[in-house]
């Protein structure tokens, strides 16, 4: 699936090649140990139909604030917000395709839209929430906005939840 | 409002004294000096509709998870994931008239709920948030499940956003 394409879940895209039982259970949670290891929180990504505006609200409460970047390859533009000890990712569509699009139809005023966590070794990651019946959204690890291989977890394999991992 | 009123804006609750102009624009972004400064994300909540499957995903993920805490003064259980940087915190109905009850009826699956992020002094930030014209679900800082003075933003001034600022 390309780049753009896993997003559109969230604007209720269909994966119809999908097992039902996995549409049906909001966790996947087969128990060998695991080799995923968890790192950091990347972000929290925020969807926002006004990227300025936006900006100036987490601005004018006094975080330091990125100005604003386009990623064509993506879909988006993308803002950080430095909260010190992690970011919040400020979305915005970029183009008339965007992958973030459906989400702010269905939420006009922007919302949480996913979480990133780090990971050491992305393949690894993958083949591991594979194992534990995790659905990613790709088949391989895509470029990331941050420029470092990144893959999305399926929201209704991880409490409803968009979980990107992102390699260190 | 109270502890547990203030949450149940996320059920579709309604502030009827608030201006009709507030629920239209999505950010507060009046311009002064910011006195808020924000600081850490001190956490990401997602609410859960099963703490045990939710809390064993991270687990199995490699995360350190939590024992649940039942926090009878929020209607909340919670169960903390460290990710090193920062923390989820996840979020399970406490009795029948938990705060988070609406947000799961209308999330099945469950989903992100709230950030939290962390300010220096909670009365200068209220005062601050204030005069920018976003309003405070609570008049007065409440002790949180931290046992820190918190108080939470309203979405519709946040960008579609629950906030919460907790004293550090």
């Amino acid at each position: 699936m390309s780049t753009m394409a896993w997003l559109n879940i969230m604007r209720g895209g269909r994966l119809s090649s999908l097992p039902l039982s996995n549409m049906l259970r909001p966790f996947a949670t087969a128990s060998s140990k695991s080799l995923v290891g968890l790192g950091k929180l990347n972000h929290v990504a925020i969807a926002t139909p006004d990227l300025k505006k936006a900006s100036e609200f987490y601005k004018n409460l006094g975080a330091n604030v990125s100005e604003a970047v386009p990623q064509p390859a993506h879909g988006v533009y993308t803002v950080f917000v430095n909260l010190g000890n992690t970011k919040i990712e400020l979305l915005h569509p970029y183009g008339d395709k965007s992958p973030i699009q459906g989400f702010l139809d269905k939420n006009k005023s922007g919302g949480m839209h996913h979480i990133c966590i780090e990971v050491v070794d992305i393949k690894k990651a993958m083949d591991e929430v594979k194992a534990r019946g995790i659905r990613c959204l790709s088949d391989k690890p895509s470029n990331g906005a941050h420029n470092k291989p990144v893959v999305f977890l399926h929201p209704k394999d991880c409490g409803g939840v968009l979980i990107e991992l992102e390699q260190e």
